[in-house]
This record gives structure tokens, C-alpha cells and sequence, in this order.
């Protein structure tokens, strides 16, 4: 069973489910950054690991000043979608025995990572903005950018000589 | 386990690997698009999805044409992160009760299917590239074009009037 339930009626009920979709998706991204900035071998992946670690940790408190600012409560529901690519992402992560193959499948993984969250937080704005709560697509906005940037970041990386070494 | 295994050492395998993993995406999508149309009430949306059928049928043919270019056996694998996308969408289909709703969520979980296509061949096209296969980046690059107008046009029917009926 996904995120959604047979109490979802209204766009209201699908912003609060998709809202607790992505914050159990943010909290387990917290969970699994980690061990990425340990694997990453480039300096620039690494540091750029380290980087979204921190703006993770501020993204899942901007979603908690959302659930506030909605009137909900602050909770999680199963994502199936996150899970499976982090399962992917994970067993990149155990496997692999080349350095440079391992930056370029790390970014592979971590731009799936980001492009899910960017469909998503498109989506959880615009709700926002139709549902009269300007203040709390405001907080997914800034959110939004920050994912945004990331996956610029992730392929400028790439491309800076990651992929080449892998192809050497 | 995942689309990686420990036959992995080199660009070129994980170029085979992924190319293995969105083939295996495309056609689990090929098998859930119907259900989608028959589900969407929006006609622009109904319209939206059987032309993306169309559309998913010749970039299987396509990738079939990267194997062979590739001169590798044509072969899926089993992709965590598309399935856990397509049974978020199903539990969508299954249990929604309000059409205007469902629309939205039909939008909602399709467009998280584009984007993980979307940075999947972003990927495959990089390591075309630097594989020095330029007739298989070409190839991915017509799907590649194909996935990001998709996702262009659910936004657009998003804001044409499903998510505002869904709000009303």
C-alpha cells in the first residue's frame, strides 16, 4: 500500500498525503546521505554530499513548519517510490569495486534522488498555491530551489572529470 | 537487489546496466499506461496518456536498437525505483472516489514516472557520449526529448483546469 488511502477526498487530503509522502522520503534521504559522502571518492562529490546532508536536515524542518502552518500533524507515510530508488541506490553502493565507476553510479543514484523529490515538491507548490496557502509553498519553494541546484551540481561534477575517469 | 551487481568494474557495464534497468522501466510503463487512461476523466489528460503509449512503444523499439548498436543481448532487469513508482501510482488508480482528484493524482504520479526517465537517460546519453557511441546518444536523446515534453504538457494540463476542479 502506497501513500495513498482510501480517506483522500480532496485535493486537501492528497497536499497533507504527498506532504507526508515527501517528508518520509526527506527523513530517509537523512538516513542514506551519509554513507554516500563515506563512498564518494571526488573531493568535489564528496563535499557536495556533505553540502545536501546539511540543506536536508533544513528542508525536513521547513516540511515540519508546513505540517504546522497546515494544521496537521507532523507524521510519515510508506513511499515505495523513494524506497526503491534508494534500495538501488544502496546496493551501488555495496557492490561496486572501481573508485571512479562507483562516483559516476553515486551521482547516477543521487540524481534519481533529486528528480523525485523535484516532481514532487512541483506538484506539492502548486496545490499549495490553490489551496490558499501561500506561506507554506513558500517553505516547499525554497525547498524546490535547493533540489534544483543539486542536481545542476551533481552533473556539473559529472561532467568536471568524474564520468571521464570512469570512461578511462 | 538491484540493477547493479558485481560484474560492474567499468563505464561500459554500467552503461549496459542502466540501459537494462529503463528498458525494464519502459515496459513495466507500457503496461501500466492503459490503466491510466482508462482511468483519467480530463479529456486532454485521457488524450495525454494514450499518445504517450504511442510514444513509450517506439522508445522500447528505440532502446532495442541501442542493444544492438551496443552489440549487447537485449535483456531487462529488475529497477526497484520504477516499480516502487508505478505501485504508488496503482494504489492511486485503485483507490480514488473523486474523478477531479483522481485526475490530479494521475498527473501527480506520472510525473514522478517522467522525471525518473528523465535523469535516467540524462545519464545513459553522458556515458554514450564518452563511450563513443554517438548513434546510441542520439537514439536516447529522441527519448530523452519525448519524456521532458510529457512532462511539460501534465504540467500544463495540471494548470488548464484539473488541479483548480480538484480544488474547487
Amino acid at each position: 500500500m502506497g501513500w495513498w488511502s482510501k480517506d483522500v477526498h480532496s485535493m486537501n487530503d492528497l497536499f497533507v498525503h504527498a506532504l507526508r509522502d515527501i517528508y518520509y522520503a526527506e527523513n530517509q534521504i537523512l538516513k542514506a546521505l551519509p554513507d554516500m559522502v563515506d563512498k564518494a571518492t571526488d573531493p568535489l562529490l564528496k563535499q557536495g554530499f556533505e553540502k545536501h546532508l546539511h540543506e536536508t536536515e533544513g528542508q525536513v524542518k521547513r516540511l515540519e513548519e508546513v505540517f504546522r502552518l497546515h494544521n496537521v500533524e507532523i507524521q510519515g507515510v510508506d513511499c515505495p517510490a523513494i524506497d526503491g530508488i534508494l534500495e538501488e541506490a544502496d546496493t551501488t553502493v555495496g557492490d561496486a569495486d572501481n573508485k571512479d565507476v562507483m562516483d559516476s553510479a553515486l551521482i547516477f543514484s543521487a540524481q534519481a534522488v533529486e528528480h523525485y523529490e523535484i516532481t514532487r515538491y512541483g506538484s506539492l507548490i502548486a496545490w499549495a498555491k490553490l489551496l490558499g496557502k501561500p506561506e507554506c509553498a513558500r517553505l516547499l519553494e525554497q525547498n524546490l530551489a535547493e533540489e534544483v541546484a543539486t542536481d545542476k551540481a551533481l552533473s556539473q561534477i559529472a561532467e568536471s572529470g568524474v564520468n571521464q575517469r570512469a570512461a578511462a
